[in-house]
Order: structure tokens, then sequence, then C-alpha cells
């Protein structure tokens, strides 16, 4: 099974967000303090942001890094390279 | 209190998965196939990495994204934008 990309898969999850939180593109751009084309090319997983952008998602949606990036597991195929698996700790 | 930033607040993550893990940066930069310097600097928090090379460092450490931010949790002050927090629920 080929993994989809992780950019199309945070796309997705930063799409869901919105929905949940029931505001538009341009809402979030605002909140987030990103270009609206922005976010609109990050929910169609076609750009790379940093890690400096997804704080700023996660604090438009008022929730943690963790929490912004939990509806990702779901889909995540983590490869084994140290140590054991630390997922399903709640 | 001024919020410490989230570049440095990364790279104290990503330096204690790294020493919980026993490997060195050259080794951790092997296993997430990320140049040394860019694993040191990300640990200096001098760099802002992307959601590719966070992945990277995920996969490295074998742990999910929501874990790898864990740590993170502590020092993380997000400001209410829209919605209630999410915060917690485990």
């Amino acid at each position: 099974m080929k993994e989809q990309d992780v950019k199309k898969r945070f796309g997705l999850v930063i799409k869901n967000w919105r929905k949940k939180s029931g505001i538009s593109q341009d809402e979030l751009a605002r909140h987030a303090e990103l270009h609206r084309t922005y976010v609109s090319d990050i929910e169609r997983g076609v750009r790379n942001p940093s890690l400096q952008s997804i704080e700023r998602l996660a604090k438009a949606f008022n929730v943690s890094f963790s929490t912004l990036f939990q509806p990702l597991e779901d889909t995540e195929m983590p490869s084994a390279e140290i140590g054991g698996s630390q997922k399903g700790k709640c």
C-alpha cells in the first residue's frame, strides 16, 4: 500500500478542522494570519507548511499541536526505525 | 510571560526524543535522512522545519506526530481564537 503524501493528509486534516469550526478559508486565513491562497494550497495538499505556520493554524483552532495532528493518526503508517511505538498511549 | 519561540521549544523536544532513544545527532540524521547540521540546527531552535522534515523525525523515532509533539504541550500557550479548547482529551 502506497502511503498518501503527508501534505495531502495534513491538508485534509486542516480542512476538517476548519469545517468543524464552521469557518471559511478566508476566516481561517485571518485568524491564523496567513494568506488566503496559502491556506487554500495547504488544504489542497500542495504546500509543505513550516512549524511556525502549523503553530498559527493550531492557535487559530485553539488546539495543541498534538490535538491538531490527532486525526492524521488513522492514515499514518510510521516505519519502525528506533525503539518501540508510542502510539495508543491514551 | 513571553512565550518561547516554537522553534526553540521544538528543538528541545527533538533533543529530548533523541536522548531518550540513546542516539547521536549523526544517527538521528541518518535515520531521518536529513543532513547532520540540519538536525543540529533544529535542536538549537534556529530552523523552522517543514511538515515533511517533521514527519521524517517522527518516523525516525517511530512515533506519531501527536506523540512527537506531546512534550511541547507543557510549554504551549495557545491563544483563544475559535471554539473551545480540545486539550486534555486523554
